[in-house]
């Protein structure tokens, strides 16, 4: 996918890409949208990231082009798309790295031929003319040369906007929740000079990923979990331990000057029709504070809102029940009998950690879940894009990002199920000693694996860095395939007839959509204007359709007015943040922002 | 300096430069020493950082190379220098980027030839063999993945160190100074695994900066100020205001999980010749404890110990007196009288901001100063090295760091010269000017600038950030080439009858040799037995000689056994942490480093 190799400059890939940019550029300057339309192939994805559509949106095959264009050149100003690399051909695909520049902005972009049409094309926008970040050359100066009299040191200036911004001058944005979505938004909106506040209910940031279970570390790889702006260092652990993380969360929320409310809960938000204004009330640390941004974005992530199904009887527990999110480690049950309800991610780490401990810990396992081996996904998955090799092959984080964005989402399983039928290959005396104890697996509805369940519904899998073993031992007691009936007095009973006694029960039964948020913070009649928030609509479990082609509702306009949802994993708060930033920015710079293609909103929750 | 063009492999650099690393291959292989000696011009230099004389040490000419590859080869195993990069040409020297392998370590080189001879060789130590650091490929995992009862977690593990090291374990290394000499030694121990220690009598790290006048900022620009591991971002400021530094700093120790004592400092120390350890009492917020390291390094700075100069009279003043490291800004003194005696950075720095706030500031000048305009200094001084431009022509400060090492301090005021020619004539007016409001100029004693006088004795000039026009046009108003007779109960009096009335004086009368430190915490007689620190025995003013070749004392063994000296700018707190953490890693692992020219002490302070 990356063949860095250079070719000569009569080569044909390189003659094919700039004999179909020429094209290109020449019928969008002439408006002249079925010529450019024709350049795409029959069976074709264009991407675009705010460069063409204001819009996170991908259009489709020739008239999804042609009906994109039609409605989008107006706005745009000289639109030129050039060649930034030597392309680079494997089989019967060329691809290339472009630059973009529209009337607007510039970007970068990516697009693959096939027999000279374009089959995918990625476009996004990175910086807006005339409002680019003071970066390199643009760095600010930081002392002021000169004299003057009363000047104000930067850090004067710091604590000046600290007692002012949300009591006499208000942020632009607020962005609830704090965590890496909020901190990557928050370091990107200093950049680009958006009065912000973030504000989140713990007593630090970072605190997000330090209150969790005692022995989290990130599943995600290094490379693939760098913050804007500053990479974690070469010496970084491949899997950060959680409070690793959350010093370095700490650390970057500071450097990065972010405007960043601890102990803040906000209580209520109204949306003023009037003025364009949102009243968000908010309490911190005890003090009641009225804010009113004119944008509203909720970072309180995929693990924001706590899933606990309502099992019959659960009032009559006698030990103790809490959700995955509440789970203190494991230090307290060393001895005791624990019952983890569900087989995620969360529930594996948990009842792992707990055998660590001596407890006598059983996995309820309800349906049906993903395991990959954390090697086999470094290896396999990732390695192309997100590795040590990577980067020496020159496919930095940024380049890797651009490359995952550039795969159509219509088509992503195509790239995918190969993936997973060598990882399947690779593990299979693995699987087999899971399905041996019992373990239900599954690798997605069409076998696309982990990316895609993470894309589609962002559960239902885990990624095995130990815990598979003990289930297959039995250090981790498994009961599989039986429904519950309800909750005792002391413990879990299932349809069957079995009971299993506990000290504690664990609820590793997710989340739900971000939208409950709206509901909770706004109103339920918000939260249903908005819709489901996450998936494509790939009609797949937890995922219903209609197939939107970008994950609902996230990083882009809603069908509420200056309400956006932020979140996702490291890699998405990091890339997508940009994309969120200067659509705020434009806005509050007045730009024009015509929407292309609005999402509409489906399903409730 | 840096050409990056690429040149054919036919093309005469290469050839040039390919026969005289085989050459030189082959006779230290032979352990032919007159041989290898003749492959250097008569009069050349070779500074070698480690590599070879687990020293840094710059020999001169034949017979100097000749001396030092007898007696270093025999204990070096098999060493080789090869070419790293297609070497450039430029007049009648071509220069070219070495890569070197000893039986002990890995390293880099630099060379300079000039027809076929060496004229300048620069060979670095960069990591021990088995001792690699664990960066890139050698990365932690971070999770432990598997299982295993009663794992500690990351945090566990560092809560257990930060308990026992100082109590019932013994750091291998203390260092005295938490600044960015102390913090940046402390990042490289870690990654090395060498159990430390570094304790610093600030609340937190950073306060170093934090704590002094409230308008600093970095002389420095940012390209030249990285500390090892973690760059400063592409938005960092230029020159950063102090506070900014200040939170870097400290969470920089944080996240390179520097072992680093606050609120502490140390009362006194001895070395016990039987155990060859330190006893070191150290006052932690208010406990005294004693430390056990084997190495002692004092990283209390350049700019550690204050020297105020004994004015008869200084006693009796009824106001307020300060040396400038003492004080604390501006703005308890507007409208106030006050003298600032000395006319280099800090003076002229804590001038400016006095009339920023109105009070009537007058400059003491007591012997001529080098003054070079900052912008100027970045243009023509810095900016093929450390720049956005150099960054852009692939001059990455690490890079850069090799270049600036390349050079013998021998002949390095021959390439700095006709740079402050150019900057005389580029900013005449400005000079003229200063002239004309009676203030005394210099550009060293032999025309050679800023550099050449920080290396020689770390003093004796001004960047200029604005405080200039004040001097030129009153704001600031200069007492100059006057003596001071005595300090009267009201001001300042001169030797010409002349009296100054104050509120306050400020000393901002520099700093003495480090070995100062050494009385005090030691004693008189390890101080002198080591000598005076800093400076090159250029024997110009404040830097008397013999020619000693490199920094007196710095980053190298001293007279006195397992005590080291370490500090400097952040440049060469980044660039010369790495050697001494090299040396100090060498000996806890046993590792056998004949040192070779150990230097001689000179002069007592």
């Amino acid at each position: 996918m990356n063949d860095m190799t250079i070719e000569s400059k009569a080569a044909p890939p390189r003659e094919t890409v700039e004999s179909w940019l020429s094209a290109f550029n020449k019928a969008v300057a002439a408006y002249d949208v079925d010529t450019a339309a024709r350049l795409f192939a029959t069976t074709s994805f264009w991407r675009d990231l705010l460069a063409f559509t204001w819009n996170i949106k991908t259009v489709e095959n020739q008239n999804g082009v042609h009906d994109m264009l039609r409605d989008t050149l107006p706005h745009l100003g000289r639109v030129s798309l050039t060649l930034a690399e030597e392309p680079t051909q494997s089989g019967d695909v060329v691809e290339a790295w472009l630059s973009l520049e529209t009337g607007i902005g510039r970007g970068e972009g990516h697009l693959r031929l096939r027999n000279g049409e374009a089959w995918t094309l990625l476009t996004t926008l990175t910086e807006l003319k005339g409002f680019e970040e003071p970066t390199g050359t643009r760095r600010p100066m930081g002392a002021e040369h000169g004299i003057s009299r009363n000047r104000r040191t930067w850090k004067e200036k710091r604590e000046d906007e600290a007692s002012t911004l949300g009591f006499t001058t208000q942020p632009y944005v607020l962005i609830i929740g704090g965590g890496q979505g909020g901190i990557a938004l928050g370091a990107r909106l200093r950049q680009l000079g958006v009065p912000h506040i973030v504000i989140d209910k713990h007593d630090n940031p970072g605190d997000q990923w330090r209150k969790r279970y005692k022995s989290l570390c990130l599943h995600d790889p290094v490379w693939y979990d760098h913050l804007p702006y500053i990479d974690f260092p070469k010496n970084w652990p491949v899997f950060a331990p959680k409070d690793k993380i959350g010093d370095w969360l700490e650390f970057y929320t500071k450097v990065m000057e972010i405007n960043y409310w601890t102990k803040t809960v906000a209580k209520h938000a109204a949306f003023d029709e009037d003025t364009k204004t949102w009243r968000v009330t908010v309490d911190r640390d005890g003090q009641e504070i009225e804010l009113c941004p004119t944008q509203l974005v909720l970072a309180t992530g995929m693990s924001g809102k706590a899933n606990i199904p309502g099992f019959k009887g659960m009032e009559r527990f006698k030990g103790e029940q809490q959700h995955s999110s509440q789970h203190p480690g494991p230090d307290a049950y060393a001895g005791k009998k624990v019952v983890v309800i569900g087989s995620n991610n969360s529930a594996h780490d948990i009842c792992a950690a707990l055998w660590e401990v001596d407890a006598d810990v059983t996995m309820v396992q309800r349906s049906s879940t993903h395991i990959v081996r954390s090697d086999s996904l470094m290896e396999v998955g990732l390695g192309d894009l997100y590795s040590e090799r990577a980067v020496a092959n020159g496919v930095t984080t940024r380049k890797a990002d651009m490359i995952f964005a550039s795969l159509p989402y219509r088509i992503m399983h195509e790239f995918q199920i190969p993936i997973y039928d060598k990882i399947k290959e690779r593990d299979a005396d693995f699987y087999a000693a899971l399905e041996k104890a019992g373990f239900m697996l599954d690798f997605g509805s069409d076998g696309s694996g982990l990316f895609l369940k993470y894309l589609r519904r962002g559960s239902g899998y885990y990624i095995d860095v130990g815990a598979c073993e003990l289930v297959i031992n039995g250090g981790i007691k498994l009961k599989s395939g039986v429904e519950i009936e309800e909750i005792t007095e002391t413990g879990v009973k299932f349809v069957d007839g079995s009971e299993l006694p506990a000290d504690l029960i664990v609820y590793a039964t997710g989340y739900g959509s971000m939208n409950g948020w709206a509901a909770d913070l706004i109103s339920q009649e918000v939260a249903d204007k908005v819709g489901k928030v996450w998936g494509l609509g790939s009609d797949t479990p937890k995922d219903p359709g209609p197939w939107e082609g970008e994950q609902r509702n996230m990083w882009k306009p809603t069908q509420q007015e200056n309400l956006w949802f932020h979140g996702g994993n490291l890699h998405q708060s990091r890339h997508y943040s940009l994309y969120l930033a200067l659509q705020l920015k434009a806005r509050m710079e007045g730009l024009s922002t015509p929407v292309y293609g609005l999402q509409e909103s489906h399903h409730l929750r």
